[in-house]
């Protein structure tokens, strides 16, 4: 007992090694995370990383062999899973609580960090996180937008044809568009715009 | 006779001292352009601009007083105005022919120039080029789109409450988000695509 109370206080692992690790992987994962929200890409360093989550740099070093792969695992970990659409009711609402939940998702701060990665590396760098914007962004969104059409369609409010990949990309299209073009930040007002003006009429069954 | 001719040959001006200014002007403007398009915004430099039109740093200093002046001047001189969309007698067809001229204008030279400038400078510089993005490319673009839409509810074709800011931004939405998320080049199949399968069911009369 106290043989393992001292090895604790010592420092020495007080359980084992392996959930130590997972432990410390969070941390320099979290660390990450937050420099990469405040002082963005070009000012993340792995010495930065490592003093914020109170470690050496040899620790995130042995981990990950460049801040590249440190950044993937930081925003993979840290993206939320879009969980299924809740059926509201009609298409209209559906889409537009779908909406709601991408932006809320765009202005998190692993949104934030995300941006900041593909707004500030150079294009060689971009070409990593390509992988990781589909799987976690880009396929996800899709599967919600096909499930909330899916459902319309069998309810009457969306016109069995409807969908193909072109008219997918209208919502992410808009929303890229008007946030580089004009800054929108996407108040609710804008996202029922959206909705109300383009997508419903561009899904509505025929004869309507 | 003999007089103006050796002072033509000996390089003194031979035309008014305007004329001059503007042939050397439109040399330096049409240098930084081609900078643009082989070697980029950042590699972009007043020396190496001079030397393309064949003069001195001083010429080119004495007219811009900045990189950023001058790739203003050098785009706003090389993007094409965008002429009048003819009428080809059915809005499909007429958002089809506008879609490839905006394609077409977006591969050009000058299309390279402007996006290579607005990918690699940073966000401080890029506000100088939002005027001129706006004023040649962005409300250009919105009016022909305008005018083929009139066209479309005169015609029938068009129902006539379509037009929004939003969807003015659907096609510009698609063509960046493609542009950037899969590399898409738009192939004339893709516009048909686009128009067949998002436009021309947005914009249908109600009824059908």
């Amino acid at each position: 007992m106290d043989a393992s109370r001292w090895a604790g206080e010592s420092g020495e692992p007080s359980v084992s090694p392996r959930r130590r690790g997972a432990v410390l992987e969070r941390a320099i994962l979290g660390s990450a995370l937050e420099q990469l929200s405040t002082v963005g890409w070009n000012g993340l360093t792995m010495e930065r990383v490592a003093a914020g989550a109170q470690t050496g740099k040899a620790a995130v070093y042995r981990r990950w062999p460049s801040k590249e792969d440190l950044v993937v695992d930081a925003l993979q970990a840290a993206l939320p899973d879009l969980r299924a659409a809740v059926d509201h009711g009609s298409v209209r609402e559906d889409l537009y609580q779908l909406c709601r939940r991408i932006r809320d998702a765009m202005f998190s701060k692993p949104g934030f960090a995300l941006r900041s990665v593909l707004h500030e590396c150079d294009s060689a760098a971009a070409e990593r996180f390509h992988g990781l914007i589909f799987q976690k962004v880009i396929e996800p969104s899709a599967r919600l937008f096909d499930d909330v059409v899916s459902r319309g369609i069998e309810r009457g409010d969306v016109r069995p044809d409807a969908v193909s990949d072109l008219v997918r990309d209208v919502i992410p299209g808009l929303m890229m568009y008007r946030s580089k073009v004009c800054g929108s930040e996407f108040p609710d007002g804008d996202l029922a715009r959206m909705i109300d003006e383009v997508m419903v009429p561009l899904l509505r069954p025929y004869g309507r």
